[in-house]
């Protein structure tokens, strides 16, 4: 396993984290058809409790397995596979060793109206007794509880780091705070990468973030600092920006599943603004296994430049 | 007790779990008239707290004592008991060995008009100095509490599989966030028993899904996706699937009272469509002791497939 | 699993343990097959750790795999299997809830000459995630150290019991207090059983007792008491008698292997002299497997009464 | 349960107790025979771990059996009975709430040669689950080891009282420090229950002291104090007054069985010195049923000074 | 990482433990040149700590450098790197994500001459922050003090299997029970292989056995078992038997430096016999660093079959 130069560029930017850490890190960074490139390609399967397994598996039957998604994140070469806890535990032990697992310390179902705030549904000794090298965790900036899971994701932060494992946030702004619209502004979106990695997590993943400005202030400041966010991937260069000078990986998420030219422009959009790479999860498990990998596989080769 | 195929079978759907919780699962499979069937009736008495003991127990007077429920389920064979903290203390010492039993957790009464949230009211200690081989737990998807409950699920989950116990869990979707038809709806009864599953449950009751369908997304998904919910068995069978492609252990509940025949055809139904299985409580203890045991022994026939 | 009356009054010896520790004594005496009979016939295997491994299966290399002995105890229809940690772990998962396990707690080697005192070599959360019915430990009455081993053994009892684990001991006299002929004098093993009872144990094994009284004192006392110890059968009555009056469960170790014949008459002395059954280790296992289950099924049948 | 004066007054003497160690202490002084007198007859049962079963019991060959000892404590109107773990627990459960139980919590055998040092077997939780009225310890001043014997009093007291429990200690001088002669004699006796009281005992035993003197400057003490302990009454005076001037329970144990004249002569010189009461083993239960019944009535009488 | 079938037969000999455990065993085993093979070759240094600095790192003095140890395992294609607390710390960090590690939790000096006991020097919590597969711990069978040894090692196994890691156990028979010759005696050797397989422990590292026996009755019974020991490969062949009949992973260590046609011959009886492979440390370390390399380039080629 010699390290890249760019893997261990990317690992000195998290300098004080424990050699642990850094392990899980290189481990994510260095499986699957991206290892060593310093891109991520992960496989996020939370929909069934998201959104509800017919909406989620209805289209591709097969997906309502939890091996299903085990093999397409190893058969397509993805550095890793995230899930909450019971999808982890259906198979961790049937494939242990061959895929990075990260686990979704927290999910929210789409059966209750009130103010966004998911539930906390695993933890960090399941993490370790399952063998992830992450947790994950999503916040809600823009929510009324944003407070509250802001505190929680600390203290798991702080717990994972002390053994070991890296963080994972997912930054997904929603809530009273914010229009339909502003969920996926470019200032907000940028926003909310800024807070996951102040908070001390090591990989964010954003939505792709549209030209709309929520906050006035924030247009005038974009103007001002005459930072071009026309285009995709200038939106995704700022968001990779406001990670801390570009020193957190931040990797983005398709959304509701498309057709595959569409997915695969949005994209080369994220390379050539500079992303770290993605998290796929419906546009590859909501369509027929083949075309999932083969979708994998396209996404995959436009990160390795190839 | 030599393990049949399909036993075993269901058990290498746990792999993550450690012996002594496979070793409470196997003792559920292997007990009562069912043992070793893979297919599973519960008798569980917690409508004592949850509705009251006229409502309960006033049409068969005897059914007051705990006692009775420990001999109905003894003396129908059914593979385990179920009940609050309470009702299981009266008995399980006079009955060790004798029977399989579930702790219920937590519960709630009629009696406060808040939003549907269950107390906790045993823990997981309480479950090993009583013998139990699993630990009950209601959630209601849709409760505005919903959270505290899947919250509370979890660290109970962790500390009752670390001890060797199984996890069952009551996933009845009831709140503020559903419609009162919504509750039965096969879109809902779907997404309870993943949600379930995905916090990490090793058997999950549902009530029967009806042909309704609450949410819109899910009315597309379903017919998309051409999965046929038409009849009972169908909508039993899309409930499996929901529950990761049929490899967790998805149990139905009767519900109210009514009259035998009708008891029947829905359990024919439910193994038509491959449930795993029947908790019944009212249609089992608010009848005369004899029919009680009669109407289980035919319960028990059907899933036998004789 | 209706209880047989012997089975229930054995229980009502343990009126102060909880039902969690009922239920697993309940297991033990319902398992294999002397189910139900209040007699257990148990298979031991820690010689590979007392004595090491080519002593103890060197004339029969299959034994030294685990899996040998799991089978060899669920095929023969003993009650339980008993083996310290790794043995045990070695297999727990793969014949999860077919045999009743024990796990044995402290060991010791022949590789050092000190006063004899067993290390522990487990714990009783280890008994828990493996699926244990009991907890085994080894006392040395005699050895200058035989105060530390009751010490932990009383620490590991009430967790093992607040846990609903039962506990078994193994009473052997030995150490500086002992002549070598006293260490299975009549008197001395009496009084280790009765020592272990007094400890709190449930089950008692100690070895086949001699003719030999090793206390002066002892020995006016037998003949005081005007009771009988010139059969073996006369002195197996006379240890249960010492075991709370014939309420605490006392079986047997057959020591080191030796013909079938000789194997048998020892039995049949047990059985006559009201012991609760024995623990066949070498003899079982140090000749060829159908041997070895045959002669476990003969040793059954005579404590059948058959 | 109106107080008595005498109880009340002796109850004054622990000031700094807790409410419950008191009631603990006046469910001691409040029950019996004896209820209200301020006098105490105990029986204890730990000989068969002491001395082995056959010396204890081989004469009365039911003692073996721990409900024999229950029966004699409760039926001859006793206060308390007294015994190691097993003992207790064996039928602490059928005769819960009839009698006083005071759970030795040390006990040694005679099998081990070395420096005389009880094993601890029990803990202040055990006499909690079970419902002692009071933990035991015995000590053996003169013992090498007797500061660890101290040193664990100290922490079981330390607890017994936080938790609401008395204390009794069995101070027997015995080990290297002693001539055989100076482990009875008056200023030992006298030196061991005033180190029992020192270590904060609510009840200290005692063997019936000799006119022995085993140290120089005790004797010199004894003459120039001008103390008189010539009889046995006045050595018995001599010890109650060592125990905090009287204002500390101190009891007496009758030591190896003998006739029934010598052992009333013995209460009487008890009682005319001042003593609290004795503890009766052997005397009570190496005799039939019926003469044990009748001795520890006849001892009643006495204390009772009818 | 596509796991191979050797590989997926190794793992499935450790079914009790969790996926976390099985993670790390497959990543030991899928590191390095000998990758999915199923052999290992692990390069250890604790000989600065065992014999001190100029003994092991005089005659190549780089090697007090412990970055240079780092190197040498990652460029010579070890599957891991085993060193005590001090010198892992030194450059986890630096080497994060390269190297499988194995933190040695004890060591011992040669400056003090007392019974052989290693003292901890690390702890689980330091394998978890430094990012470790394995926690490493070493035996002494045949010292007074194995006792301590053993039970430390329960302790930190226990923990360090419910967080997830892996334990490799160094089988050393040393001190009063053994005479020197025994230390390295078959049946000793094989004996110690077994102890540390009954603790627990998923790799065992033993010396290479001689061909003498120590113990008498050992000797018996290699004699009646027929079991040959004339070679080295025959002796390899019955310590991996030992091992749980071959289901536990068994490594050889070569001992004292010396020349590379004698190791190598070594190599190739370990390989003839069965055994899982090598801890090669002074061989390695004790000449230039090319010489080493290649040296470990070619037991790996061994290994490798090739």
């Amino acid at each position: 396993m010699a390290q890249t130069d760019r893997v261990k560029e990317i690992l000195s930017w998290y300098g004080s984290d424990n050699p642990g850490t850094k392990t899980q890190l290189a481990r994510l960074l260095n499986t699957g058809a991206l290892a060593g490139t310093g891109k991520l390609v992960i496989l996020p399967v939370d929909q069934g409790f998201e959104h509800g397994p017919i909406r989620s598996f209805g289209v591709n039957f097969d997906a309502h397995d939890p091996e299903y998604h085990f093999r397409l994140a190893i058969d397509s070469g993805c550095n890793a596979y995230a899930a909450p806890l019971g999808f982890i535990e259906a198979c961790a032990d049937k494939y242990a060793g061959q895929i990075p697992l990260i686990l979704k310390l927290n999910n929210s179902d789409t059966l209750s109206k009130v103010e966004p705030c998911s539930a906390i549904t695993g933890s960090v000794d399941d993490a370790l007794r399952l063998g992830c090298v992450a947790i994950g965790y999503t916040i809600y900036p823009g929510s009324d509880h944003r407070n509250r899971m802001y505190e929680d994701l600390r203290q798991l932060t702080l717990e994972a780091k002390s053994k070991g494992l890296a963080v994972v946030t997912w930054a997904y702004p929603r809530g009273h705070g914010l229009s339909k619209e502003g969920e996926t502004a470019i200032d907000i979106a940028a926003y909310a990468a800024h807070i996951a990695c102040s908070l001390g997590s090591h990989i964010v993943k954003i939505k792709l973030p549209s030209a709309h400005i929520e906050q006035d202030e924030a247009k005038k400041a974009f103007e001002k600092g005459k930072v071009p966010i026309g285009t995709l991937a200038e939106r995704v260069r700022y968001c990779v920006q406001a990670a801390f000078g570009g020193k957190r990986v931040v990797i983005f998420s398709g959304g509701v599943a498309k057709g595959t030219d569409e997915v695969l422009e949005e994209i080369r959009q994220i390379q050539a603004g500079g992303g770290f790479g993605s998290i796929v999860g419906r546009n590859a498990f909501q369509r027929p296994r083949a075309e999932g990998i083969d979708l994998l596989k396209k996404i995959i080769a436009i990160y390795k430049g190839s």
